[in-house]
């Protein structure tokens, strides 16, 4: 079996000296995510967020506390990308995993050591966690493309290859940014349907779209496919991913060739990568999710995967608006899904995406594709929510939204739970609407 | 005025000792394109083709023959990839050409050194010339677009938005390779108008696109556009694209998000840059090009680029079938076109992309797209010579081809000519077609 597999690091008894770490809703000890960080005025480096701190990796590289396996991926993980982390064998990943749980848990002999790699997270300031070669992104939630499809056609919303293929399409690299860099409204041409002719403004639709992440580790060569069976093992982590969406400039500008600068202008990621080996317990089988029938062809089919490809990850959408932030109001929640509403699993994603030969390479990303449930609590972007602008969607104190205002404040969240084990989470993936730059 | 000007080096009469270049149709002295290479057994480096040779850039970094702004070109250009040199002001790079052109003139009293620093063009392996951080296809061929479009909707061949927006979509980075890199036939699913169901099986229908490819200098800072007046400023050179395509993939795959796996199992460019500088003669005013009517929104118009938006360059796709080299044949030419016939200038792509506020970084790559002519002597694909697959095309001896057969080999050349001034060319784009690899 290639995928992860539960070891004692998952031990829903393990605790960490880390106070904060117990109890903590995304970085008990049970998840360990890694990023890239760098503290006030210091260069980045690879860290792991343990309970409200960062453990520094380029210090902890410095000490004799790592040997083999575990020396082998901390080295990787120590600098300013971990591209070469996540290009790593899987081994080193569960190595490196199981050294820092051991080193955090209480009762380690070298705390005293291992303290002073630690930085609150709050004074620290987080970055890309790797060099992003390609990006693509995938349109795997199948209640989102019927929601869509709907809005164009009530009678037959799904395409006719949606079943047998993941659709996907290449996004942009160098927009994606981490949680917390602005919003840029973008401007673009769009036309009204009655108009003579586009304009060119700011967008009036500006949308989210909730996804997942998925950090691709060792990659393949060209023209050498990645089998489903093993497709697990090229899947490194997860994270949550917001692609902003210019709705107006999409539909004017997608024929034939699909969206462009509609997407483009931005992709908001969580800085985490949470491991494949840290959601080993989140892994569920069917029938949680959706069916896939008619079966898919047999280079998208192993046991293995349809039982186990689907991820027990509860998504959340949250917004702060302007006037609430005013009023001091909790950001209010506008959407609650989960992660097993994804038709295509994430093993099929890589495996499809590779079947003509086509090569993926460590710190590559996919996204899921927007994650929306069958009812309408947990839709993953406005479009859904407003049924193409249509109705607008109710806030708190009567201030109503079609599509995202300037200043408004988007926040997607995700935590994986599963009995018997503790709950780990994927930190922030938060993004702030500014204004047009106008010349 | 910021695009390159005319100067010395463009000089008709210039020769150079390196006597090979002396009516070369690609790399006479008025050319000096840039790219990587390694000689037998070394590491890669930049390298400038002149004639039959290539001038060692890291053996010239060690020399004192360049200083200021030359020097700051050629240590930029001197490594593993050029993309700090792309990156670099415009002035280093004309500063480094000018430098180069005197040193290798007839007459040049440094000549004994160059000669040290030439390899044999024959012996020495291309690499990609920069690290490409992003690659974007557009679509700005319009008798391209008109041709496919007239396949599917004969009375409305050109959608909406054709001549509002330059149409593009983005491609994939990792998959790209220089010329003479093997093509292995893609697999992939197809399914035909009657089937029940798709099949995943090799492409029947592998095609070519010539395009030229559009090598991004310096870069722009997400949310800060590129004016249409600045945008040549951001184009460092250019060279010859072969988008490989599997037509009956990307018939299957391409609704609702745009071609993806029929596009990026392989992309084949040339591997020299010929630089902005280079083609400064031969920028061609209306009406040598098609007219934009309507007229382009503020945002993509200026005066200089209506007048100098387009480039005089011949453009030549030939063919070698396995049976015609058996017989010693020379390869057959399919089409002659010219780059005249892009809608859409090079500088209005640029601007478009970034008019979203969309991130461009030197050694990013733009596509055309397919260029063809409004006869069928310049078609840029066997999708419009032969109709879709259904008129087949005549090979000498009988042969014929709807698509492209295991053992072809396709070569793409193309020249920049101007009155008065010596012709330049881009060096071949040749890619062989291999068998899929079955497991």
């Amino acid at each position: 079996m290639m995928r992860p597999q539960i070891d004692e690091t998952h031990d829903p008894e393990r605790r960490s000296w880390v106070e904060s770490a117990n109890g903590h809703g995304d970085f008990p000890i049970q998840n360990l995510p890694l990023g890239v960080f760098s503290p006030l005025g210091g260069q980045p480096r690879g860290g792991v967020a343990i309970g409200d701190q960062i453990l520094d990796l380029s210090l902890a590289a410095r000490s004799s506390l790592f040997e083999g396996a575990a020396r082998d991926g901390l080295d990787a993980a120590a600098g300013r990308t971990l591209n070469a982390f996540l290009g790593g064998a899987p081994d080193t990943r569960r190595a490196l995993r199981q050294r820092l749980s051991a080193l955090l848990a209480v009762g380690a002999p070298d705390r005293a050591e291992v303290e002073t790699w630690l930085y609150p997270a709050d004074r620290c300031q987080m970055h890309l966690p790797a060099r992003i070669g390609d990006y693509t992104d995938f349109y795997a939630g199948i209640h989102h493309a019927l929601n869509v499809g709907r809005l164009f056609r009530p009678d037959n919303p799904l395409l006719p290859n949606y079943k047998h293929l993941p659709i996907g399409y290449h996004g942009r690299a160098s927009s994606v940014r981490v949680s917390g860099a602005p919003v840029v409204r973008p401007q673009g041409q769009r036309k009204a349907p009655d108009a003579e002719a586009p304009v060119f403004a700011p967008s009036q639709r500006l949308d989210i779209e909730l996804e997942l992440g998925v950090w691709i580790g060792q990659g393949n060569a060209l023209g050498q496919p990645i089998a489903i069976d093993a497709a697990d093992c090229h899947i490194a982590g997860l994270c949550l991913l917001n692609d902003w969406s210019a709705r107006d400039l999409q539909a004017w500008e997608y024929q034939p060739l699909g969206p462009f600068l509609a997407k483009n202008f931005m992709t908001t990621i969580s800085p985490w990568i949470v491991t494949a080996e840290a959601l080993a317990p989140f892994r569920i089988a069917q029938p949680t999710r959706p069916d896939q029938d008619p079966a898919p062809l047999p280079y998208l089919w192993s046991q293995d995967d349809q039982g186990h490809g689907a991820y027990a990850i509860d998504l959340e959408v949250s917004i702060a608006t302007p006037a609430m932030r005013t009023r001091g109001d909790a950001p209010f929640t506008i959407a609650q899904g989960s992660a097993s509403n994804l038709y295509w699993t994430l093993a099929q994603l890589v495996t499809h995406h590779t079947s003509n030969g086509c090569d993926l390479h460590p710190g590559d990303l996919l996204g899921t594709g927007t994650i929306s449930t069958p009812d309408e609590r947990g839709v993953g972007s406005f479009l859904e929510l407003t049924q193409g602008g249509q109705k607008p969607f109710a806030l708190p104190d009567g201030e109503t939204r079609t599509f995202l205002q300037d200043g408004d404040v988007v926040r997607l969240n995700a935590r994986a739970s599963a009995a018997g084990f503790v709950g780990i989470g994927f930190g922030d993936c938060i993004g702030r609407i500014a204004p047009s730059v106008t010349a």
